[in-house]
């Protein structure tokens, strides 16, 4: 008889096994060359057969989230199974859970898959975050419009990220055509946040519960993409402590394992939550950079029942995305962590790499 | 009419392009993941399936050296080729010459082959090394033992690595069995240094002809085997500068590009050069703990024609392998780097991974 996986699974992974990998874009990547150093393989499934998380493993899958036989290939090769993005189809996961340990748990997904689905767990928490009410037809928006008052932010439930499928809206003139640019989409209407700054905190919980966050780095967006992230943020040391409170809060509310991105704003309430990520976050990645244990290895530990490593951070940091046409000068930078994601076309918007520029803490 | 490749290379790789690796040990594994940070794909030829580097690209090649067919489909499919060993068979290198660049070039390759010809070079320049003779017959080492005295260390010329090759001669009664443990391979006696410590520098010299060194480190051997790496060593200011400026000289007379190790012994009489090695080496996997650019993503930039990155040291650091059943509490050390080669038989003396514990430079 077969043992099923679960069983050993209850155990750390031993060196050479495989993580499979949903989603072979540059987290994907980065997941799979923080498994290579800990001596782990990884399965990368992803429908592109660009994608490049492809280039650094010998073990890749090329099909859609809907090929029942390619799924079940990848289910079995897997010892474990993660994933780099959250708008996983639910059928997909359907036929993987039976084959391999899903980590994080489709809890987290379900819960940040749809942003009134997020709220409502953040809101019973006890968290503090925006006003929200959802919105499917004009009525419903003038209505949220009436009760969270102006300007707020629509926004689609389902599907976005880096500021795709938001409007803002200013002015009750504007509901119609805001709307319209969501074609039909369900959304939610946010009341905007007064904030000073945007931070952001990268936390991991471990199979048995440990819980390790890195330090709160400072966002900077533009165009609705993160810029930068800087080290240490302008937090007082109070606002640290309740931010990396929160995110313990959230990953232990959703008995998470694996690494998760916290948004916050800053405000003169005090931190408000935007939004959570439950994976790796760009906004982490100056960690590879200054610390020991980054949070691609911090995932890996956490899903392969490994204990938690060192996330201490040694220096100061700036994280620079390189985006589009910035990669082109990339290779000439000299002072600084560069990493490229393999991505063969370098089109307007698209994240291309990152640069992390260290300091002595001082 | 198709242009050759090295009209281009005269410009740094672009991003996407190919790295050829001869090798796909734990050397060539990391020279793989350092170059995938970039952006850069690696194919790796090994005649071994089961060779680490394997698992980390998509593009390999298991063939023997001699295999002519898949040489040169190996050195079509790179834009460069490297290696990660110095014993390539020159039949090899003849084949994939007219195919694409190879760097570091043959000629340090073939300075290093030979403890014979490596001990004339670091002659012609003027270092300091221990005495030595070519050793074939018992007569000729009976004459060497007379000129050089003793202790000394009979060793193969070729081929030798970790201890492996290697007789300590305390009396001449040991001639004989020494001369026959070596089974008739051409040696060298090397007369024996009275050092107090050993020290290596790890250097790159790019294509532009830039030469960068990290700190020197120090070293401890066991068993003939690397154990430890220290930073920072003991070595007086004075001595660093010595040990750096002698690297640096090695890798210009060599018309290097790459990374190249230097091993050192820290005398009365000054720095006495032990060995060179033309590749990333063990002392060096300090470095991708403690310093912003490794030894590794060094070598890549170096062979790809990139500019060298920042390899200041920003924090203190000890290195150690991992030897043999040592891989097995490796998943567990959480205060630490880990890095896990991913073979599959932790025989004993095979190095499996190695630990990097950094600290305040204070």
């Amino acid at each position: 008889m077969q043992l099923p996986k679960f069983l050993w699974m209850a155990d750390r992974l031993a060196p050479g096994s495989t993580i499979g990998i949903l989603g072979g874009g540059q987290l994907g990547r980065m997941l799979s060359l923080a498994a290579a150093r800990l001596g782990l393989k990884t399965h990368v499934f992803d429908p592109d057969p660009d994608a490049p998380a492809k280039d650094v493993t010998a073990f890749c899958t090329t099909a859609a989230y809907t090929d029942e036989a390619a799924l079940k290939a990848f289910g079995n090769a897997a010892d474990v199974i993660t994933y780099e993005f959250e708008n996983i189809p639910t059928a997909a996961l359907d036929i993987l859970e039976p084959l391999a340990p899903i980590r994080p748990t489709r809890e987290a997904l379900r819960i940040s898959q749809d942003r009134i689905t997020e709220k409502d767990f953040l809101n019973s928490l006890g968290l503090k975050i925006a006003p929200y009410r959802a919105v499917d037809t004009l009525p419903d928006l003038e209505a949220a419009m009436a009760e969270i008052g102006l300007p707020a932010i629509l926004k689609t439930r389902r599907f976005g990220y880096d500021g795709k499928g938001q409007a803002r809206i200013t002015n009750t003139s504007e509901a119609p055509s805001a709307l319209a640019s969501l074609k039909g989409a369900p959304a939610i209407l946010e009341g905007f946040i007064d904030f000073s700054r945007e931070v952001s905190v990268i936390g991991t919980r471990a199979l048995s519960g440990a819980v390790a966050c890195f330090d709160p780095g400072e966002n900077v967006h533009e165009n609705g993409i993160l810029a930068t992230t800087t080290l240490p943020s302008h937090l007082t040391s109070a606002e640290t402590q309740d931010a990396v409170l929160l995110a313990g809060r959230i990953l232990n509310a959703l008995d998470y394992v694996g690494t998760l991105g916290v948004e916050l704003f800053v405000t003169k309430i005090g931190l408000i939550v935007n939004e959570i990520a439950p994976r790796v976050h760009n906004s982490g990645h100056w960690t590879e950079a200054a610390c020991t244990v980054d949070q691609f290895e911090q995932h890996i530990r956490a899903v392969a029942g490994w204990p938690l490593g060192d996330g201490s951070r040694h220096s100061n940091a700036v994280m620079e995305n390189l985006i589009g046409d910035d990669i082109k000068t990339a290779p000439d930078t000299a002072d600084a962590m560069v990493n490229i994601y393999g991505k063969a076309e370098a089109r307007p918007g698209r994240k291309m790499g990152h640069i992390t520029r260290i300091s002595p803490k001082g």
